[in-house]
Protein backbone atom coordinates (compact mmCIF):
# COMPACT_ATOMS: atom_id res chain seq x y z
CA UNK A 1 0.00 0.00 0.00
CA UNK A 2 1.53 2.97 -1.38
CA UNK A 3 -0.05 6.52 0.97
CA UNK A 4 0.56 9.88 -0.07
CA UNK A 5 0.18 13.47 1.63
CA UNK A 6 -0.95 15.57 -1.93
CA UNK A 7 -2.55 19.13 -2.98
CA UNK A 8 -5.90 18.95 -4.81
CA UNK A 9 -6.28 22.65 -5.96
CA UNK A 10 -6.24 24.00 -2.52
CA UNK A 11 -6.73 20.95 -0.49
CA UNK A 12 -4.41 18.77 1.97
CA UNK A 13 -5.41 14.94 1.61
CA UNK A 14 -3.92 11.83 1.96
CA UNK A 15 -4.57 8.73 -0.28
CA UNK A 16 -3.99 5.35 -1.76
CA UNK A 17 -1.95 4.91 -4.93
CA UNK A 18 -3.79 2.34 -6.99
CA UNK A 19 -1.47 -0.69 -7.83
CA UNK A 20 -1.44 0.61 -11.56
CA UNK A 21 0.09 3.60 -10.36
CA UNK A 22 -1.84 5.98 -12.56
CA UNK A 23 -4.80 7.00 -9.88
CA UNK A 24 -4.59 7.80 -6.18
CA UNK A 25 -8.06 7.71 -3.85
CA UNK A 26 -8.21 9.97 -0.99
CA UNK A 27 -9.07 8.11 2.90
CA UNK A 28 -12.17 8.40 3.89
CA UNK A 29 -11.17 10.23 6.86
CA UNK A 30 -10.89 13.68 6.82
CA UNK A 31 -7.06 13.97 7.86
CA UNK A 32 -4.14 16.23 6.73
CA UNK A 33 -1.57 14.98 8.89
CA UNK A 34 0.50 11.58 8.37
CA UNK A 35 1.34 11.42 12.02
CA UNK A 36 -2.72 11.78 12.88
CA UNK A 37 -2.97 8.59 10.45
CA UNK A 38 -0.41 6.36 11.87
CA UNK A 39 -1.49 7.04 15.22
CA UNK A 40 -4.86 6.23 14.49
CA UNK A 41 -4.08 3.28 12.00
CA UNK A 42 -1.21 0.70 13.61
CA UNK A 43 -1.83 -1.37 11.10
CA UNK A 44 -2.82 -0.02 7.59
CA UNK A 45 -3.58 -2.24 5.17
CA UNK A 46 -6.13 -3.66 7.45
CA UNK A 47 -7.90 -0.18 8.48
CA UNK A 48 -7.47 2.39 5.77
CA UNK A 49 -10.26 3.00 3.91
CA UNK A 50 -10.65 4.80 0.85
CA UNK A 51 -13.25 7.05 -1.30
CA UNK A 52 -14.55 5.35 -4.09
CA UNK A 53 -13.35 8.77 -6.37
CA UNK A 54 -9.67 7.81 -8.01
CA UNK A 55 -7.75 11.16 -9.33
CA UNK A 56 -5.17 10.75 -12.19
CA UNK A 57 -1.78 11.62 -9.77
CA UNK A 58 -0.95 13.74 -12.56
CA UNK A 59 -3.94 16.43 -11.40
CA UNK A 60 -2.79 16.49 -8.04
CA UNK A 61 0.86 17.79 -6.62
CA UNK A 62 2.55 15.24 -4.14
CA UNK A 63 3.61 17.12 -0.70
CA UNK A 64 6.09 15.14 1.68
CA UNK A 65 4.38 12.22 3.09
CA UNK A 66 4.79 13.09 6.50
CA UNK A 67 6.57 16.21 8.31
CA UNK A 68 7.85 14.78 11.56
CA UNK A 69 7.20 16.35 15.45
CA UNK A 70 10.82 16.08 16.18
CA UNK A 71 13.96 15.97 13.93
CA UNK A 72 14.46 12.85 11.43
CA UNK A 73 17.27 10.58 13.29
CA UNK A 74 19.85 10.03 10.73
CA UNK A 75 22.32 7.58 10.66
CA UNK A 76 26.03 7.81 9.01
CA UNK A 77 28.40 5.78 7.52
CA UNK A 78 26.47 2.82 7.21
CA UNK A 79 27.63 1.45 3.93
CA UNK A 80 30.98 0.38 4.28
CA UNK A 81 31.95 1.66 0.48
CA UNK A 82 31.06 4.48 1.24
CA UNK A 83 32.38 4.74 4.79
CA UNK A 84 35.87 4.53 3.05
CA UNK A 85 34.95 7.23 0.55
CA UNK A 86 34.24 9.63 3.14
CA UNK A 87 36.83 9.07 5.13
CA UNK A 88 39.45 9.52 2.09
CA UNK A 89 37.86 12.44 1.30
CA UNK A 90 38.70 14.56 4.20
CA UNK A 91 35.96 15.73 4.41
CA UNK A 92 35.49 13.77 7.64
CA UNK A 93 36.70 15.28 10.77
CA UNK A 94 39.27 12.82 12.97
CA UNK A 95 38.97 10.16 9.77
CA UNK A 96 41.71 7.50 11.03
CA UNK A 97 43.28 5.84 7.97
CA UNK A 98 42.63 2.07 8.36
CA UNK A 99 39.88 2.31 10.86
CA UNK A 100 37.42 3.93 8.37
CA UNK A 101 34.46 1.28 9.55
CA UNK A 102 32.79 2.43 12.89
CA UNK A 103 32.04 -0.14 15.64
CA UNK A 104 28.95 2.15 16.76
CA UNK A 105 26.75 4.13 13.89
CA UNK A 106 27.12 7.80 13.88
CA UNK A 107 23.74 9.34 14.39
CA UNK A 108 22.53 12.82 14.11
CA UNK A 109 19.07 14.62 12.95
CA UNK A 110 17.75 17.12 10.74
CA UNK A 111 14.49 19.21 11.76
CA UNK A 112 11.07 19.11 9.92
CA UNK A 113 11.81 22.25 8.62
CA UNK A 114 14.45 20.73 6.07
CA UNK A 115 11.47 18.52 4.80
CA UNK A 116 10.31 19.00 1.46
CA UNK A 117 8.70 16.85 -1.24
CA UNK A 118 8.99 15.17 -4.43
CA UNK A 119 9.01 17.60 -7.02
CA UNK A 120 9.99 20.39 -4.67
CA UNK A 121 13.05 22.72 -5.35
CA UNK A 122 16.12 22.36 -2.77
CA UNK A 123 17.79 25.37 -2.15
CA UNK A 124 21.53 25.32 -2.40
CA UNK A 125 21.61 28.55 0.33
CA UNK A 126 24.98 30.48 -1.34
CA UNK A 127 25.40 32.36 1.43
CA UNK A 128 26.07 29.39 3.55
CA UNK A 129 27.59 26.69 1.90
CA UNK A 130 29.15 26.07 -1.58
CA UNK A 131 29.65 22.44 -1.32
CA UNK A 132 26.39 20.88 -1.53
CA UNK A 133 26.10 16.99 -1.86
CA UNK A 134 23.39 14.15 -2.17
CA UNK A 135 22.67 11.12 -0.09
CA UNK A 136 20.16 8.45 -1.46
CA UNK A 137 18.61 6.60 1.77
CA UNK A 138 16.16 4.42 2.71
CA UNK A 139 13.91 5.91 5.78
CA UNK A 140 12.12 3.66 7.97
CA UNK A 141 9.10 5.20 9.60
CA UNK A 142 8.14 4.14 13.00
CA UNK A 143 4.33 3.48 13.52
CA UNK A 144 4.31 1.71 16.84
CA UNK A 145 5.85 3.33 20.07
CA UNK A 146 8.95 1.89 22.16
CA UNK A 147 11.86 2.07 24.46
CA UNK A 148 14.75 -0.19 24.36
CA UNK A 149 12.63 -2.68 21.30
CA UNK A 150 15.17 -5.55 21.22
CA UNK A 151 16.55 -6.12 17.42
CA UNK A 152 14.22 -9.23 17.19
CA UNK A 153 11.11 -7.23 17.69
CA UNK A 154 11.79 -4.20 16.15
CA UNK A 155 10.29 -4.85 12.65
CA UNK A 156 6.80 -4.71 14.72
CA UNK A 157 7.43 -1.20 15.38
CA UNK A 158 7.99 -0.16 11.86
CA UNK A 159 4.81 1.51 9.89
CA UNK A 160 6.63 2.07 6.05
CA UNK A 161 9.44 2.99 4.24
CA UNK A 162 9.99 5.62 2.31
CA UNK A 163 13.24 7.60 0.26
CA UNK A 164 14.94 10.64 1.72
CA UNK A 165 17.99 12.80 0.19
CA UNK A 166 20.09 13.68 3.46
CA UNK A 167 21.36 16.73 1.44
CA UNK A 168 24.65 17.98 3.18
CA UNK A 169 26.79 20.84 3.01
CA UNK A 170 30.17 19.27 3.20
CA UNK A 171 32.00 22.61 4.29
CA UNK A 172 29.94 22.81 7.44
CA UNK A 173 30.05 19.18 7.96
CA UNK A 174 33.67 18.99 8.08
CA UNK A 175 34.42 22.76 9.48
CA UNK A 176 32.01 22.17 12.50
CA UNK A 177 32.97 18.24 13.30
CA UNK A 178 29.59 17.46 14.66
CA UNK A 179 27.28 17.18 11.34
CA UNK A 180 24.04 19.17 12.35
CA UNK A 181 24.84 22.12 10.99
CA UNK A 182 26.29 20.99 7.61
CA UNK A 183 22.78 18.63 7.49
CA UNK A 184 19.93 21.28 9.15
CA UNK A 185 19.69 23.81 6.09
CA UNK A 186 16.26 24.52 4.95
CA UNK A 187 14.84 22.20 2.62
CA UNK A 188 18.03 20.02 2.87
CA UNK A 189 15.75 16.91 3.29
CA UNK A 190 13.42 15.81 0.28
CA UNK A 191 11.35 12.75 1.26
CA UNK A 192 8.67 10.95 -1.26
CA UNK A 193 7.43 10.18 -3.18
CA UNK A 194 4.84 8.14 -0.42
CA UNK A 195 5.37 5.95 2.23
CA UNK A 196 4.91 2.01 1.41
CA UNK A 197 3.42 0.01 4.40
CA UNK A 198 5.99 -2.54 5.73
CA UNK A 199 4.31 -5.54 4.60
CA UNK A 200 4.68 -4.65 1.05
CA UNK A 201 9.08 -5.21 0.87
CA UNK A 202 11.83 -6.95 2.11
CA UNK A 203 13.43 -3.74 3.73
CA UNK A 204 17.00 -6.00 3.59
CA UNK A 205 17.05 -6.68 -0.39
CA UNK A 206 16.19 -3.19 -1.93
CA UNK A 207 17.82 -1.50 -4.76
CA UNK A 208 19.11 1.95 -4.12
CA UNK A 209 20.12 4.33 -7.14
CA UNK A 210 20.82 7.47 -7.55
CA UNK A 211 21.34 9.93 -10.41
CA UNK A 212 22.33 13.33 -10.99
CA UNK A 213 21.25 15.03 -14.02
CA UNK A 214 20.66 11.70 -15.63
CA UNK A 215 24.00 9.96 -14.35
CA UNK A 216 24.08 7.36 -12.27
CA UNK A 217 25.86 8.33 -9.34
CA UNK A 218 25.08 5.39 -6.24
CA UNK A 219 24.20 1.94 -7.08
CA UNK A 220 23.81 -0.27 -4.55
CA UNK A 221 21.59 -2.19 -1.97
CA UNK A 222 20.30 -2.48 1.60
CA UNK A 223 21.53 -6.08 2.35
CA UNK A 224 25.24 -4.03 2.27
CA UNK A 225 24.07 -1.72 5.58
CA UNK A 226 26.66 -2.30 8.07
CA UNK A 227 23.63 -1.68 10.98
CA UNK A 228 20.72 -3.69 9.35
CA UNK A 229 17.19 -2.15 10.20
CA UNK A 230 16.65 -4.20 13.25
CA UNK A 231 19.79 -3.08 14.75
CA UNK A 232 19.49 0.28 14.19
CA UNK A 233 15.84 0.60 16.20
CA UNK A 234 17.34 -1.44 18.99
CA UNK A 235 20.37 0.84 19.47
CA UNK A 236 18.07 4.20 18.80
CA UNK A 237 15.45 3.19 21.10
CA UNK A 238 17.73 2.26 24.02
CA UNK A 239 16.59 4.87 26.79
CA UNK A 240 14.51 6.99 24.05
CA UNK A 241 11.14 5.86 23.27
CA UNK A 242 10.66 6.15 20.05
CA UNK A 243 7.29 7.52 18.54
CA UNK A 244 4.66 6.84 15.55
CA UNK A 245 6.15 9.06 13.02
CA UNK A 246 9.16 9.22 13.79
CA UNK A 247 11.79 8.74 10.66
CA UNK A 248 14.67 7.31 10.79
CA UNK A 249 17.11 8.03 7.77
CA UNK A 250 19.41 4.45 7.44
CA UNK A 251 22.45 6.08 6.06
CA UNK A 252 23.86 6.26 1.74
CA UNK A 253 25.84 4.23 -0.27
CA UNK A 254 29.05 5.05 -1.85
CA UNK A 255 28.84 7.27 -4.66
CA UNK A 256 28.50 11.08 -3.14
CA UNK A 257 29.88 14.08 -4.75
CA UNK A 258 32.92 13.69 -2.46
CA UNK A 259 33.28 10.54 -3.66
CA UNK A 260 34.48 11.95 -6.74
CA UNK A 261 38.05 13.63 -7.26
CA UNK A 262 38.14 16.39 -7.39
CA UNK A 263 34.69 16.19 -5.55
CA UNK A 264 31.36 16.93 -7.65
CA UNK A 265 28.94 19.28 -5.99
CA UNK A 266 25.59 19.78 -6.99
CA UNK A 267 24.91 23.49 -8.94
CA UNK A 268 21.66 25.64 -9.82
CA UNK A 269 19.72 23.56 -11.94
CA UNK A 270 20.73 19.91 -11.48
CA UNK A 271 18.35 17.43 -10.57
CA UNK A 272 19.33 14.66 -8.54
CA UNK A 273 16.17 11.74 -8.87
CA UNK A 274 16.57 8.96 -6.20
CA UNK A 275 15.01 5.29 -6.74
CA UNK A 276 14.46 2.30 -4.02
CA UNK A 277 12.84 -0.51 -5.32
CA UNK A 278 8.96 -1.22 -4.46
CA UNK A 279 8.77 2.48 -3.17
CA UNK A 280 9.42 4.35 -6.64
CA UNK A 281 11.45 7.56 -7.29
CA UNK A 282 12.25 11.20 -5.83
CA UNK A 283 13.39 13.83 -7.37
CA UNK A 284 14.43 17.34 -6.42
CA UNK A 285 15.88 20.21 -8.67
CA UNK A 286 18.38 22.46 -6.99
CA UNK A 287 18.52 25.91 -7.35
CA UNK B 1 9.98 39.10 34.19
CA UNK B 2 10.16 35.72 34.86
CA UNK B 3 7.33 33.42 32.59
CA UNK B 4 6.87 30.18 34.19
CA UNK B 5 4.79 27.41 33.00
CA UNK B 6 2.97 25.18 35.99
CA UNK B 7 0.37 23.01 37.44
CA UNK B 8 -2.04 24.02 39.54
CA UNK B 9 -4.46 20.75 40.40
CA UNK B 10 -5.13 19.48 37.01
CA UNK B 11 -4.93 23.05 35.49
CA UNK B 12 -1.86 24.17 33.53
CA UNK B 13 -1.70 27.46 33.24
CA UNK B 14 1.41 30.24 32.25
CA UNK B 15 2.28 33.10 34.78
CA UNK B 16 4.35 35.73 35.93
CA UNK B 17 6.53 35.47 39.12
CA UNK B 18 5.93 38.02 41.42
CA UNK B 19 9.35 40.56 41.79
CA UNK B 20 9.77 39.09 45.32
CA UNK B 21 9.66 35.76 44.04
CA UNK B 22 6.77 34.47 46.41
CA UNK B 23 3.95 34.55 44.65
CA UNK B 24 3.37 33.57 40.98
CA UNK B 25 -0.19 35.67 38.85
CA UNK B 26 -1.30 33.50 35.68
CA UNK B 27 -1.43 35.20 32.47
CA UNK B 28 -5.28 37.25 31.57
CA UNK B 29 -5.17 34.70 28.54
CA UNK B 30 -5.85 31.08 28.64
CA UNK B 31 -2.90 29.14 27.15
CA UNK B 32 -1.25 26.45 28.17
CA UNK B 33 2.30 25.95 25.76
CA UNK B 34 4.48 28.91 25.83
CA UNK B 35 5.53 28.59 22.12
CA UNK B 36 2.32 30.08 21.54
CA UNK B 37 2.91 32.58 24.47
CA UNK B 38 6.16 33.74 22.53
CA UNK B 39 4.38 34.09 18.95
CA UNK B 40 1.51 35.98 20.30
CA UNK B 41 3.74 38.10 22.54
CA UNK B 42 7.16 39.14 20.85
CA UNK B 43 7.26 42.07 23.51
CA UNK B 44 6.30 40.04 26.34
CA UNK B 45 6.91 43.32 28.84
CA UNK B 46 4.87 45.11 26.64
CA UNK B 47 1.48 43.24 25.81
CA UNK B 48 1.58 40.45 28.47
CA UNK B 49 -1.41 41.09 31.18
CA UNK B 50 -1.70 38.98 34.68
CA UNK B 51 -4.67 38.23 36.12
CA UNK B 52 -5.06 39.95 39.73
CA UNK B 53 -5.15 36.77 41.75
CA UNK B 54 -1.68 35.62 43.18
CA UNK B 55 -0.53 31.98 44.60
CA UNK B 56 2.35 31.11 46.23
CA UNK B 57 5.05 29.24 44.36
CA UNK B 58 4.97 26.64 47.25
CA UNK B 59 1.31 25.73 46.16
CA UNK B 60 1.82 24.95 42.73
CA UNK B 61 4.34 22.90 40.76
CA UNK B 62 6.79 24.37 38.18
CA UNK B 63 6.37 22.62 34.85
CA UNK B 64 9.12 22.96 32.04
CA UNK B 65 8.43 26.36 30.79
CA UNK B 66 8.58 25.35 27.02
CA UNK B 67 8.29 21.69 24.87
CA UNK B 68 10.10 23.43 21.89
CA UNK B 69 8.28 21.79 18.89
CA UNK B 70 11.70 20.68 17.08
CA UNK B 71 14.86 19.32 18.63
CA UNK B 72 16.72 21.86 21.07
CA UNK B 73 19.89 23.42 19.67
CA UNK B 74 22.81 22.69 21.79
CA UNK B 75 26.40 23.95 21.23
CA UNK B 76 29.17 22.09 23.01
CA UNK B 77 33.20 22.85 23.50
CA UNK B 78 32.12 26.50 24.22
CA UNK B 79 34.10 27.98 27.31
CA UNK B 80 38.16 27.17 26.86
CA UNK B 81 38.31 24.91 30.22
CA UNK B 82 35.65 22.75 29.19
CA UNK B 83 37.20 22.12 26.12
CA UNK B 84 40.34 21.16 27.07
CA UNK B 85 38.94 19.07 30.53
CA UNK B 86 36.76 17.14 27.45
CA UNK B 87 39.70 16.37 25.19
CA UNK B 88 42.13 15.23 27.97
CA UNK B 89 39.09 13.44 29.28
CA UNK B 90 39.72 10.29 26.61
CA UNK B 91 35.69 11.09 25.73
CA UNK B 92 36.06 12.86 23.07
CA UNK B 93 36.41 10.88 19.65
CA UNK B 94 38.81 12.51 17.20
CA UNK B 95 40.36 14.30 20.04
CA UNK B 96 44.01 16.49 18.78
CA UNK B 97 46.24 17.31 22.16
CA UNK B 98 47.19 21.14 21.26
CA UNK B 99 43.86 21.24 19.63
CA UNK B 100 41.35 21.77 21.95
CA UNK B 101 39.59 24.65 20.94
CA UNK B 102 37.61 24.53 17.93
CA UNK B 103 37.75 27.14 14.85
CA UNK B 104 33.84 26.69 14.82
CA UNK B 105 30.95 25.74 17.23
CA UNK B 106 30.19 21.96 17.56
CA UNK B 107 26.46 21.92 17.03
CA UNK B 108 23.91 19.17 17.80
CA UNK B 109 20.45 18.28 19.11
CA UNK B 110 17.99 16.96 21.77
CA UNK B 111 14.70 15.99 21.03
CA UNK B 112 11.63 17.46 22.82
CA UNK B 113 11.39 14.42 24.84
CA UNK B 114 14.50 15.01 26.72
CA UNK B 115 12.90 18.01 28.42
CA UNK B 116 11.58 17.76 32.14
CA UNK B 117 11.41 20.47 34.42
CA UNK B 118 12.47 21.87 37.81
CA UNK B 119 12.18 19.28 40.65
CA UNK B 120 11.42 16.57 38.14
CA UNK B 121 13.33 13.32 38.06
CA UNK B 122 16.10 12.33 35.33
CA UNK B 123 16.34 8.72 34.23
CA UNK B 124 19.71 6.82 34.73
CA UNK B 125 18.71 4.57 32.16
CA UNK B 126 21.22 1.54 33.20
CA UNK B 127 20.26 -0.41 30.52
CA UNK B 128 21.45 1.97 28.15
CA UNK B 129 24.46 3.55 30.33
CA UNK B 130 26.41 3.63 33.07
CA UNK B 131 28.17 6.88 32.48
CA UNK B 132 25.76 9.82 32.86
CA UNK B 133 27.08 13.50 33.08
CA UNK B 134 25.99 17.28 34.19
CA UNK B 135 26.34 20.20 31.87
CA UNK B 136 25.23 23.42 33.27
CA UNK B 137 23.87 26.06 30.61
CA UNK B 138 22.47 29.17 29.97
CA UNK B 139 19.47 28.45 27.30
CA UNK B 140 18.49 31.24 24.40
CA UNK B 141 14.39 31.16 23.59
CA UNK B 142 14.16 32.53 20.40
CA UNK B 143 10.64 35.34 20.29
CA UNK B 144 11.08 36.13 16.46
CA UNK B 145 11.76 34.04 13.57
CA UNK B 146 14.31 34.87 11.19
CA UNK B 147 17.17 33.08 8.68
CA UNK B 148 20.44 34.81 8.02
CA UNK B 149 20.92 36.99 10.91
CA UNK B 150 23.40 39.18 11.06
CA UNK B 151 25.31 38.83 14.79
CA UNK B 152 24.63 42.84 14.98
CA UNK B 153 20.58 42.23 15.08
CA UNK B 154 20.75 38.85 16.73
CA UNK B 155 19.83 39.99 20.22
CA UNK B 156 15.96 41.57 18.07
CA UNK B 157 15.21 37.72 17.61
CA UNK B 158 15.70 36.94 21.72
CA UNK B 159 12.22 36.33 23.74
CA UNK B 160 14.45 35.42 27.11
CA UNK B 161 16.77 33.29 28.82
CA UNK B 162 16.53 29.86 30.83
CA UNK B 163 19.12 27.28 32.17
CA UNK B 164 19.11 23.79 31.14
CA UNK B 165 21.42 20.84 32.44
CA UNK B 166 22.66 19.05 29.35
CA UNK B 167 22.59 15.44 30.74
CA UNK B 168 25.26 13.22 28.80
CA UNK B 169 25.69 9.72 28.75
CA UNK B 170 29.66 10.01 28.34
CA UNK B 171 30.22 6.15 27.42
CA UNK B 172 27.51 6.48 24.14
CA UNK B 173 29.32 10.02 23.22
CA UNK B 174 32.30 8.60 22.76
CA UNK B 175 31.50 5.13 21.30
CA UNK B 176 29.22 6.76 18.79
CA UNK B 177 31.40 9.72 17.84
CA UNK B 178 28.53 12.26 16.91
CA UNK B 179 26.82 13.16 20.16
CA UNK B 180 23.40 12.83 19.16
CA UNK B 181 22.81 9.10 21.03
CA UNK B 182 24.94 10.39 24.20
CA UNK B 183 22.78 13.52 24.51
CA UNK B 184 19.12 12.31 23.46
CA UNK B 185 18.25 10.21 26.42
CA UNK B 186 14.38 10.34 27.45
CA UNK B 187 14.29 13.25 30.74
CA UNK B 188 17.82 14.09 29.45
CA UNK B 189 17.05 17.89 29.43
CA UNK B 190 16.14 19.23 32.62
CA UNK B 191 14.95 22.96 31.88
CA UNK B 192 14.17 26.01 34.14
CA UNK B 193 13.10 26.91 36.59
CA UNK B 194 11.32 29.56 34.11
CA UNK B 195 12.41 31.73 31.60
CA UNK B 196 13.37 35.50 32.20
CA UNK B 197 12.58 37.90 29.29
CA UNK B 198 15.75 38.94 27.57
CA UNK B 199 15.25 42.83 28.79
CA UNK B 200 15.74 41.51 32.49
CA UNK B 201 19.46 40.43 32.11
CA UNK B 202 22.92 41.13 30.97
CA UNK B 203 23.65 37.99 28.42
CA UNK B 204 27.32 38.35 28.48
CA UNK B 205 27.90 38.82 32.28
CA UNK B 206 26.03 35.85 34.05
CA UNK B 207 27.54 33.52 36.92
CA UNK B 208 26.66 30.07 36.01
CA UNK B 209 27.20 27.66 38.70
CA UNK B 210 26.40 23.36 38.87
CA UNK B 211 26.18 21.53 42.83
CA UNK B 212 26.45 17.81 42.88
CA UNK B 213 24.66 16.67 46.23
CA UNK B 214 25.59 20.44 47.54
CA UNK B 215 29.17 20.18 46.12
CA UNK B 216 30.56 23.32 44.14
CA UNK B 217 31.14 21.61 40.63
CA UNK B 218 31.06 24.52 37.96
CA UNK B 219 31.85 28.07 38.57
CA UNK B 220 31.67 30.09 35.29
CA UNK B 221 30.97 33.21 34.03
CA UNK B 222 28.69 33.89 30.34
CA UNK B 223 31.36 36.53 29.62
CA UNK B 224 33.76 33.34 28.83
CA UNK B 225 31.89 32.04 25.96
CA UNK B 226 34.31 31.05 23.02
CA UNK B 227 31.33 31.82 20.68
CA UNK B 228 29.13 34.91 22.07
CA UNK B 229 25.18 34.41 21.99
CA UNK B 230 25.39 37.27 18.76
CA UNK B 231 27.98 34.77 17.01
CA UNK B 232 25.98 31.88 17.76
CA UNK B 233 22.76 33.54 16.14
CA UNK B 234 24.52 34.02 13.35
CA UNK B 235 26.03 30.81 12.70
CA UNK B 236 23.05 28.81 13.33
CA UNK B 237 21.00 30.84 11.12
CA UNK B 238 22.75 30.71 8.52
CA UNK B 239 20.16 28.59 6.13
CA UNK B 240 18.36 27.63 8.74
CA UNK B 241 15.64 29.91 9.78
CA UNK B 242 14.97 29.92 13.53
CA UNK B 243 11.44 30.08 14.77
CA UNK B 244 9.64 31.78 18.05
CA UNK B 245 10.20 28.85 20.58
CA UNK B 246 13.10 27.22 19.31
CA UNK B 247 15.71 26.61 22.43
CA UNK B 248 19.44 27.54 21.98
CA UNK B 249 21.93 25.67 24.75
CA UNK B 250 25.24 27.57 24.71
CA UNK B 251 27.74 25.33 25.95
CA UNK B 252 28.91 24.43 29.32
CA UNK B 253 32.10 25.48 31.38
CA UNK B 254 34.44 23.45 33.29
CA UNK B 255 34.01 21.00 35.80
CA UNK B 256 31.60 18.48 34.98
CA UNK B 257 32.56 14.95 35.96
CA UNK B 258 34.75 13.37 33.11
CA UNK B 259 36.99 16.69 34.29
CA UNK B 260 37.70 14.22 37.09
CA UNK B 261 40.49 12.00 37.55
CA UNK B 262 38.86 9.36 38.09
CA UNK B 263 35.44 10.62 36.58
CA UNK B 264 32.64 11.17 38.99
CA UNK B 265 29.82 9.86 37.01
CA UNK B 266 26.02 10.82 38.79
CA UNK B 267 24.49 7.77 40.76
CA UNK B 268 20.61 7.04 41.49
CA UNK B 269 19.92 9.54 44.55
CA UNK B 270 22.22 12.37 43.38
CA UNK B 271 21.14 16.10 42.82
CA UNK B 272 22.42 18.53 40.72
CA UNK B 273 21.41 22.20 40.89
CA UNK B 274 22.50 24.87 38.28
CA UNK B 275 21.90 28.65 39.45
CA UNK B 276 22.31 31.42 36.72
CA UNK B 277 22.42 34.97 37.92
CA UNK B 278 19.34 36.70 37.17
CA UNK B 279 17.31 33.38 36.69
CA UNK B 280 17.04 31.48 39.36
CA UNK B 281 17.90 27.42 40.20
CA UNK B 282 17.09 24.34 38.85
CA UNK B 283 16.99 21.18 40.88
CA UNK B 284 16.49 17.74 39.20
CA UNK B 285 17.22 14.33 41.48
CA UNK B 286 18.72 11.32 39.42
CA UNK B 287 16.94 7.86 39.48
Amino acid sequence: MKIARYAQGSRILIGVVDADGICIRPLAEDLQDMVDVIQRHGAPADTLRVDATAVRLDQIRLLPPLVPRRNIFCVGKNYRAHAKEFAGSGYEAGAVKGAEIDEYPAVFSKPPSTVVGDGDTVQLHPQATSEVDYEAELAIVIGKAGRDIPAPRALDHVWGYTIVNDVTARDRQRKHKQWFLGKALDTFCPMGPWIVTAGELQHDDLAVKCWVNGELRQDANTRDLIFDIPTLIAILSAGLELQPGDVIATGTPAGVGIGFSPPRFLKAGDEVSITIDAIGRLTNRFA
